[in-house]
């Protein structure tokens, strides 16, 4: 498979390339939402898509703006995912020049006084910011803290709950603007994902590209806010992070296999709707609306751990480990 | 993952160990058919399941005896697989010790004489025989040379083909007695068994167990009739047959692996059903009705080639290649 060099093929260069051709480099946009049948063969191939104007009637998509969300949320504080440069949960140098995995400062602000300062941020022309916030908690929110949004969403996604035959785990709101972007991660739930208002921009990765996106053991850490109210990364104890440190779209680290990597490439606008399947890699920058703010909803399906997928995703990954050590 | 060693965990003992964590190690059972949903959850996990009674009202089931089969076949012949030991299509020592891939003597015979041969073999009380007969072409039979009982099974199985999204690709007659193994192999199909009479006793293996399976690069051959009507072993030219040479019921190679696969037993009998997952290792020995015949019909429908699941079967044989021959 690797013209240069003589010998067996890499097995891992056969996978990333006979995945390449039998599989589109681009993400299958459906006409409307799929039945459950539908939608358990993309959950069988593993495959995304996307349908564009899915959620175009829903409330939150007709109706939510800067006014709506904040008379809705009136008087009430929401937990904020501080960072001086968007970069919450992400692999970071410290002022040590280490490569450490850092969480946000979270803080509760009030709702308001958070929308505002997103709002502004975009909408001002200056180029340095002091700081960048992001609701992004991913702690089933919208069932809580933002309950009283949720009747303005689809209390779940029917074809995914019968064919997955469960209730979402969660359903999570996500309100940023353009500074934020999460960084390449994966997740181990099916994620149907909503945008309400403005733009997402996702670059994506089949499982099986392990061995490509440079996986560290990053010692965790977090932003803390010091008393002049600037960030600063602290160390934490406790397990080291496993986390990509590859950027598909440039930058990074790199291995050898990196280049062998096709990310597929998707925008999703107000309305459209995205299938991201169990365990691909998803990085996700965002453009705002008119208004200065972008605003997602997710729903997260457990994933399945039966059957060959999951053995096989992890037996990628530890021969990928083996292969880059060796 | 390896009591015994230190250093970092084999990749291929870890993907064995956790596919035997996560699955169980018996053969689902359906208290009825599957709708063409929960077929695809099967189909999306890749693992077999058994539907007891299910094709029990099929007319094959039940009315097929010796004596209507010969009338529906009146004056007709079929071509029946020759073998010395009934071992068609199976890794076997010729008459210089090397282990060759070989194929039956493959012979037209009045399908009157052929089924009284095999029941009567069955009947007789002698251990030693002089041949092994058994109608297993494979190649859509019951569509063309056993047409003529087409109609009295199932013309497709409807939840797969509605979850398939196409028509079976074969459909095959399988007639024969005890004496006839079938080695262990694997199929690119998904599969759809059907026993009509007598028993089937199926000992199945998933696809990630490539490496204990002890592949071998084969030559091919086949049973060759001599004038004095005895069989002989005749290699062929043309590519060598990578074919398994374990016996996971005891007997033929080993490798390192091999102990960590858990195959999976189940026996069919008269109305039962079973999905056999597309590229499971499967081998099938067989019991016989009263009148000393087994009588199977099956399914073929092509399998899926996109998605993750191919590309990560072929990785993990790939890496075992390289693990084995390291
Ligand atoms: O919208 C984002 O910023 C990230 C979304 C995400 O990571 C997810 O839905 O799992
Ligand atoms: O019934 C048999 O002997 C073998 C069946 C088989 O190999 C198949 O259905 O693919």
């Amino acid at each position: 498979m690797e013209p240069t060099r003589s010998g067996p093929p890499d097995p891992i260069i056969e996978l990333l390339t006979t995945y390449n051709e039998l599989n589109s480099s681009q993400v299958d946009q459906l006409l409307e939402v799929p039945s459950a049948l539908e939608f358990m063969r993309y959950v069988r191939a593993n495959r995304p898509f996307v349908v564009r104007g899915a959620a175009e009637d829903w409330s939150a998509t007709r109706t939510w703006d800067i006014e709506i969300l904040k008379e809705l949320l009136d008087g009430q504080s929401v937990q904020v995912a501080v960072t001086p440069a968007g970069n919450a949960d992400s692999p970071t140098r410290n002022n040590d020049g280490e490569l450490v995995f850092v969480k946000p400062w979270e803080e509760q602000q009030p709702f308001s006084e958070f929308i505002d300062f997103i709002s502004s941020q975009e909408k001002s022309s200056k180029r340095e910011v002091s700081e960048v916030r992001y609701a992004q908690t991913q702690n089933d929110n919208l069932r809580n803290e933002y309950a009283a949004l949720f009747s303005h969403v689809e209390k779940d996604i029917p074809w995914a709950r019968i064919a997955l035959q469960e209730e979402p785990e969660a359903i999570n709101l996500w309100i940023g603007n353009s500074r934020s972007v999460t960084a390449l991660h994966k997740d181990n739930y099916e994620n149907i994902y909503v945008q309400i208002t403005g733009e997402k921009h996702f670059t994506l990765l089949p499982p099986l590209t392990y061995a490509c996106v440079a996986e560290r053991e990053l010692t965790p850490a977090s932003y803390v806010r010091k008393h002049d109210g600037s960030l600063e990364i602290k160390k934490e104890g406790g397990d080291k992070v496993p986390f990509p440190t590859w950027n598909p779209d440039g930058g990074g680290h790199e291995t050898k296999y990196s280049k062998y990597a096709q990310p597929l490439k998707v925008t999703l606008r107000k309305g459209d709707l995205l299938y991201l399947p169990a365990l691909w890699y998803h990085k996700v920058s965002q453009s705002t609306n008119e208004e200065g703010i972008c605003c997602a909803v997710n729903y997260w399906y457990n994933m399945e751990w039966g059957g060959s997928f999951y053995p096989l995703c992890n037996f990628a990954r530890s021969a990928g480990i083996s292969a880059l050590n060796s």
